[in-house]
Order: structure tokens, then sequence, then C-alpha cells
């Protein structure tokens, strides 16, 4: 929305007095203006956790500078984690998908009105279902079919196509196949997947026929980083919508739908504008 | 809040054209001005449900007559089941409770207030905690300690002491004890318990603990009839509030117990208006 | 989803004794199969609605047929007004757009992708803006642009073509004009108009910098039925989400965007399932 | 919860740089040891505002000691505004009401059951309908009846009460009275009240009958800082419930009454842990 260039800092810490005083003086005393600063101290388990955006405008520092002065100053006394983000920089992101098109819909919509800042250079799928789709939209479609004797195989593949298209996010827009933990270690905490369930109850296959039977009265989705413990990944985001009894199982899938499309995205924008930090198979969500 | 004093119906039968046009047409020949009409087919089980609500000025049924000429006239042919309410009569209900007083706090203000029909003769409890709370509301409070030695005991006490008070419906408000089997058989579908977490998601003991654990980003609260497996009674009626990675156990214990008083006070509101009827573990909610 | 086909009867009318049987005796004896029946009563007013849905398989009357059947049987002396759709018949629904394009992409997935049974012969805008958008979903793309001279003129062209093309349902998605009364009388309560705000809060232009200037902590979104007063119409359905002193214009307007395109979309699904009447402004939404 | 004692600072001023990193440096070099913190800039308006809390364990500066440091060392140079707070400290809280009693038994019974750490030394009302609730609870309850020619004495008389009894905060709960300039002067952004919509839909009187006229699918309730101009002050909380045309004017009122006492407790709360901080008749209410 807005263009001056910024960068992001995430940082956490073992929390100790000082840590906020420091890192807002280690940037005063570099030029940064800091336009938003949002901290987090988990009492129980005694960690900092800071998010620092600035403006690039007037700060004296390069990244690889940045990286020696901040590691000197800052990191090595306080025994911090941090990643730097620079933005406006679209992250690539690719999106696999298998047959239920409505999430692959929402985000190629958002990318091509400009809605989000974010290169989308290749689709995957293990059908060839919505190749149609991606055409109408002009991104390239990979099928990879998949079967038990050619998923490592196949997934192999797809990791190399992702690195050579230097992609930092992959979206798993209802993409109904396990990913395996070769893909899952190629890219740690940078797939997020939308379960269409509030995880987690009725995690796994079929949640709304679960759901349906158990006669709830709340259907949920659920955006998560994925982990190669199944539908137990750190969340992202979750929302929900009221049913009732006259809604039948497609009645709650098609309004799951609804839900699935909009807290992936949420999921996904939290991930591009640098807000999420995972600990502990938990995500901070910055404000 | 309308005194004209009315009937309901509650019925469900085996699928088949002209249920309805047979039932409004009995009410019809005998009098009845309906007022509140819903239906709903559950086309996968084949099975219709109806309540059907009328005044009773005018009607030419008593109660016992009402019996045996339905029966005649519908129930036999369609293979219904049925119950008749005559309302108003305030339902007499029972709280049961331990030791965290916000939905007793909450109940007994509806039932003071007159927002709520009902009568309250007896509130139970396996603690004396909560003792001055039901002083200062005028109603008799009854103490049950209850161990693994003494709780069948204990129980069957309390289920003479439910019946010599012609309770109709229990409300388990917060009651921190597992009911037995035979307290719920006593009162099958007339025991209603609020679940702090939108079930199926973090049944048993501590939940906001585990929610918190889990990192999820809704809490919830579910109200239910109570059967013999625990945390799995049909579901009446389910809340859910937004919480952040800010929030700590005990902001979650705080948050979810506005949702439990709420979500618990639907609950018992849907079955004081007799809009509730179960069948197969799912409750059918009327409009 | 059901690929039987079915009738669904909407009607209104004084509030009597009888109706509910007199109708339902009337689709029994012509060999209907009800699979959806909801009635309300609006006790102030006096008025009785109801929808009967059944299957057209084994009914002994066509459309003709009905008509006059139902006049001499029911609506005559119940003095009822009602309309009877065969479905299902993909309703043909125009859209009309200005520059934003979120709503009409989540349109047109919902159509292409087969999630709604409806035909959308033709978009029209007052701008050429989302020509591309139109062309990309291969349907026809008409640019009327509008000014205080030519707007009765190009609205008559419209009207045309609307008719040329049987349209019985307009959306406006995110149409920045005001719709004029010819257009409005030729669509009587068929065109669907979706306002991002929480209606009537916010009536008129700009309403996420009227919220932000308020400091609301909700946001909302509405789908009416357009009449001649601006945003004043029936409402179908309303949509909210939470926001803080963090969010700017611009993230209310991001926010808000995923509402409008979700309330527009179950604005639209009920009018296509025949589950909207509308009566004195405003809008019953059957179950 | 926790019992530490605990200071917060809640502060604005001119947005600059360097201002996070002046505070939390003056703060550590007093030994504080940061427990939250969260900052916001309005950068439309260019001003920065933060809300700091810290342990007063071993924190070197009174309170007189910390007003005449930090305006040396910060306030003067950055052109600040600010607050000092030492908890826990029980606020003093007084209750206005007239004859709905809801939110008068929720206040009251999260104040008796310990769920919050506030006193309550009064209960004032125009009427004498609900002295016996405040009796029950044994809270002193003083009757002033309001004439259009008694007001400004008795509110007068008010005020000198609530000095008395050094109150800080003013619960509006359901107080149907429009408050004076008088009493909103000598409280300034310290009067609460609940307004039975979601503002700014359906200010002034009856907005429940207003709803149900204008046909909302949604209704709400606003807690909101009392100013002179009614019910337009600045916006705490707001919270919503889905409604459908089934809904009578009293089940609005019903379901309204739910989610008033909701509303006004959260807002209340805020107030409470000192989040929340008046802007430009916009409420910033810190995480």
């Amino acid at each position: 929305m807005n263009n001056a260039r910024t960068a992001t800092l995430l940082m956490y810490c073992p929390d100790q007095p000082g840590v906020v005083a420091a890192v807002t003086d280690f940037l005063a005393r570099h030029g940064a203006n800091v336009i938003d600063l949002d901290q987090h101290v988990d009492r129980v388990e005694g960690v900092f956790f800071m998010r620092v955006k600035w403006e690039l405008d007037g700060f004296a520092l390069t990244p690889e500078a940045f990286e020696q002065a901040f590691s000197e100053a800052i990191a090595k006394g306080f025994e911090a984690s941090w990643q730097l983000h620079h933005d406006p920089n679209p992250i690539r992101m690719a999106i696999f998908v298998s047959k239920i098109p409505h999430c692959l819909y929402d985000l190629l919509s958002r990318w091509q009105s400009g809605e989000w800042r974010v290169d989308i250079p290749l689709i995957i799928s293990n059908h060839d279902t919505l190749r149609p789709v991606a055409e109408q939209f002009g991104v390239p479609y990979y099928h990879f079919p998949i079967t038990a004797e050619t998923k490592a195989e196949q997934e192999a593949r797809e990791i190399e196509l992702l690195q050579a298209h230097d992609i930092e996010l992959v979206a798993l827009a209802r993409y109904m196949q396990v990913v395996s933990p070769q893909l899952i270690q190629a890219f740690p905490e940078r797939i997020i997947n939308i379960h269409h369930s509030s995880l987690p109850a009725f995690a796994g296959a079929k949640p709304y026929h679960a759901a349906h039977a158990r006669g709830v009265k709340i259907i949920g989705a659920t955006s998560h980083y994925v982990t190669e413990d199944l539908d137990a990944g750190p969340i992202i985001d979750q929302g929900v919508t009221h049913i009732t009894h006259r809604d039948t199982v497609q009645d709650l899938i098609r309004k799951g739908q609804d839900l699935e499309k909009i807290v992936l995205a949420r999921g996904i924008w939290a991930h591009l504008q640098r807000q999420t930090l995972v600990y502990q198979n938990r995500t901070i969500v910055f404000g």
C-alpha cells in the first residue's frame, strides 16, 4: 500500500531486562525511523519476542552490514535468534492444488488484481484438472501425478522446481496429498496449509463428514504451517461459521469453502507481512 | 413474554408424504391456531422432524384427550415419536455446581430478574464453597461431598432429592464431576452441561491448558445434553471467541468464562422453549 | 447438488387458521413429496409467510395447471400473494461492476467452477477497467460510460440489453453508481447490491473512511435488494469483522473486501435458492 | 491474577525517531523489568502512542520521583502527554442503573466472585427498583429521582457523593438518563456506557425497535466513554450477534442483553487493565 522501502526484524531471545532498549537504541543510532514495534513476553517460557519495522530511507546499514553489526551489538549478548526482511520485495509463492478450485481462484485473484504484492511463478498439482484455471490466469501449471511408488521421486522433482524458481513460500490450496518430510524440510515454516476444520477438531480426512456426524453447531477452518505431524503444525489463523441441523454435509462443504479461502488468505497475508514467528509449535502473529 | 397459553408438539417419524398436512389438519380440526411451525427432513436418514406450537385458547383437547386422539389419528399410522408440552408452565430446573461461580450467578440472575420463566427449587454441589451465593439468591443449597467410595450412594440421594422436587431439567453449571449412568438414566436428555471448549476439540479435563499448548487462535464453549460418553452428548449450542498469542492460560480462562455462561444459557433457553429434539446423538434446534 | 427436479412456492397472506393445512393438503393431493417447508408468522403485522419445496417427480401439475388450481383452491380464499419457481433452472444473472474487482472475481469463480448453478450471460460496467477479467472468464463485457447527461439514456440501453438476455437477477458487485428508478422498476426485488458497511451505519459514500474516523471496533458489509431509497432496501445478509486501532483506512478496505465478497455471495445464494421473500422492506430468508 | 506489583505508563507524543529507545532506556536505568510493551503510530496524524508495564520490584522510583524524572528526561523533550498507574490498586468504580438489571447483576457477580480486582462502594439509580439487587450483594444503593427540574441539582449531589467515595470510574449499566455535561466534566474519559446497538447505527432511544423495523440481520452493543455528544463518545469495544426474520423485538432485546453485559464488561476490563488511551474521540486499546 505504501511505497516507502522498509525493513522488518523478527527476533526472540531469553527474556531479560533491557532488550527493547538495546534494540531500539541500536536502530536509532543507525538512523532507523521505527514505524511499527510489537513485542511479546511469554512469561511461562521466559522468552521475549519482538517485531520491529523501520523505514530504509535514512538507514545506514546494508543487510550485510546489519548482519555483522546486529550480531555483535545485540544477538550475541542476548542469545537472540533473528531474521531480517527487506520489503517491498514481492515474495515468491508457489501454489499446490488438487481438484477443488475455490482457494486457487481466490489466491490468483488477489495476485492478479494487485491486492497482494506477491509473485506466483508456478502452480503444482497432483492432477491435471485445474490446468485451465492456471492458464486463464497465465500462470505455469505443472502436473506431477503421485502414487505410493512415485511419491518420493515426484516430490524430489517438485523441490528442484521450487528451488529453481527461487520460491520462498508454498501455499497448499486444498492440496489433498500428505506432504512428505523431505519437502517440509526443504521449506521449514514456509509451507502454509488450509485445513477444513477448526483444528484440533476433526484432523485428518473428511472433516465435514465427521463434523456432521458429531452434530456440531460450528464449523471452522485453520491455516497453519506444515510440519511432519499431520495437521498438527503451528496455527496462524482460524475462522468459524455457525451451522444448524438443517445443514447437510453438502452445505457444510459449501459454507466451509468460504471460510477456507478467507482463512488461508489471512494466514498467507500474515506471512507476507512478516508478522509471524514460530516458537515451539505455536505462532506469534504480531499486530 | 407472551401470556397466551400455548402448547408445543415435538415429533419425528419416518419421512413420508402427507405428514405436515395430516398434523396441521388434525390441529385445525380441533380448533388450534398454529403460531409456529418448523419442520426438517433428514434426507440421508429418511426421518421427518416437526415442532408445532399453537394457542390453547379455543383448542378443544385436554392433554389426555390429545394423547388419545393424536395417537389414533397420527402417531400410529406414521409411526411417530412425540412429546406434548403445555406452556407457560415454569419448568423446574436444578443447578449443579462445584467451586467456579460465573455460570451459577448468571443462571440465578436470569431467574431472579424474571428474564426466564423457570423455577429453581434447589442447587446441588459437591463442595460447600458456593453456598453463600445460593443463600444470597434465596435458593436452597445441598452439599453432597463425593469421593470414589461415596459417589454411587451420594448420587442416589441426589436423584431422590431431584425427584422429590419434581425436577425436569438439570443444569451442570461448571460441575466438575463426571455424572454417572444412574443419574443420566434418571434424566435422559434432561441434563445440560457446559463444556469449556468447542467440542470435539479438547474434550476432558483442563481444555484451556490444552488449547494454549496447541496454540489455537479460537477458543469455544459447548452446551450439550449429557450422555454416558463423556463430553460426547448431543450438542445444543456452541460459541467461540478469537484469542492471540498474547493470551495466557489465565486469559483463556477469563475469556472462556464469558462464553461459557452465554452458551450454557442459550442451550437451556432452547430447552425451556421446547425447541430441542435429540435424534441419534444430534440435536435438532428448531427456529 | 441434487439433480432431482424440484419446485418452490413462496407465499404470504393474512394470518389465519388452516393455511399450512390447506397448502400441504393441496400439494399432497396432487402428488407432491414435500422436501422442505418453512413458515413464519409475523404476529405484529398479522401476516403468514411460507416456503414449500417439493419434488416434481410424481407431481401432477404443470406450472400452468398449478397456477389455475392453486389460485382457485388456495390463493383466492386466503388472499395470498405467491410465486412458483421451477428448479433446477439456472437463473440468468448479470453482473454490474466499476473498477474494484474482488467481488467480480469471486462471482465468476463460483460460476465457472460450478459451485453455483447460475448463468452469467453478461457483465455491464461504467468503466472499461475490468474488461480483461471478463474476457479471461469468457463472459461478454459491455461498457456504458455514464455522465449526468447520459445516465438516463445509458441505463435505458442497459435495461434493453438485460431484457434481451432474459436476465432475472442483477448483482451489483461494487458498482459505484447510484442506480436510477427506471432500472430498479424494471427489476423489482431482483437487483442485489453489496454495501461496504453494516447498514444502516455508514450509508452512502466512503463508509470505511467514515468508520475509521468514528473509531469503530467492528466493520461490516450488507447485501440488500436495491430500492429507490439509497442503501435503504431490504437486507438479505450481513457480516462483520473485528478491527483495532492499528487498522488504517487501507486495512479496513482490505479486510472489508473479504467480507464484501462473502456477504454478497451469501445474499445471491439465498436468492438463487428461492429462500427470500420481501415484505415491507424486510427480507424473510427461509431456512 | 498475578500478585506482583506493577506500574503502567500510558503516553502519547508527536511521532519522532527515538521515543521507544528513550523510554525503555529510561526505565532500564531505573531498574524496571518491562513485562509488557505495546506501541502504535498513527501515521496519518503523526502521533506516537505507547503503553509500558513493568514490575515495581527493583524499580528505583516512587511515583513522585518518577513524575519529576520522567518529565525532565522524556516528557518535556518529546512533548508527551502521559499517565502513570500503580497496580494492583483496586480501582474504585460506581455503577449507575435504572430498571433493567442484567448488566448490574453481571458486574456485581464479577466483583463479588473476585473475577475482577475492583471496589464497588456504591450504586446510584434514578429509580428505586433495583435496590433489592444491591442489598443482596451488600452494596449501598442511592436513589436520586430525576425530573427535568431536579436534574441539575440531583446530578450535583451525585458528583459530590462520587467524589466523597473517591470514585475513579463510573459504569453506566443501562442507565436510561442522558448524563449532563457537569457530570461528564467531573469524570472525563472515566464514564463508560453500554449502548444497545452497534454504534453509529441506531444511536438514541429504542435501538432494538429501530433495528427490527429496518430488518437488519445483525444486532450489536457498544461500550464507549461518555462525552457530551450523545452516543458519540470514543468506542472501547463492540460485539454483534446474528438474528433472523423470526426474531421479534422481544427476541432482539433478549439476545441483545447477553451482548450488552459482555461488551460492557470487556470495556470496563480494558479500562481496569489500563489498556485504554483516548485520542481525538478514538480509543487506542493496547494488547
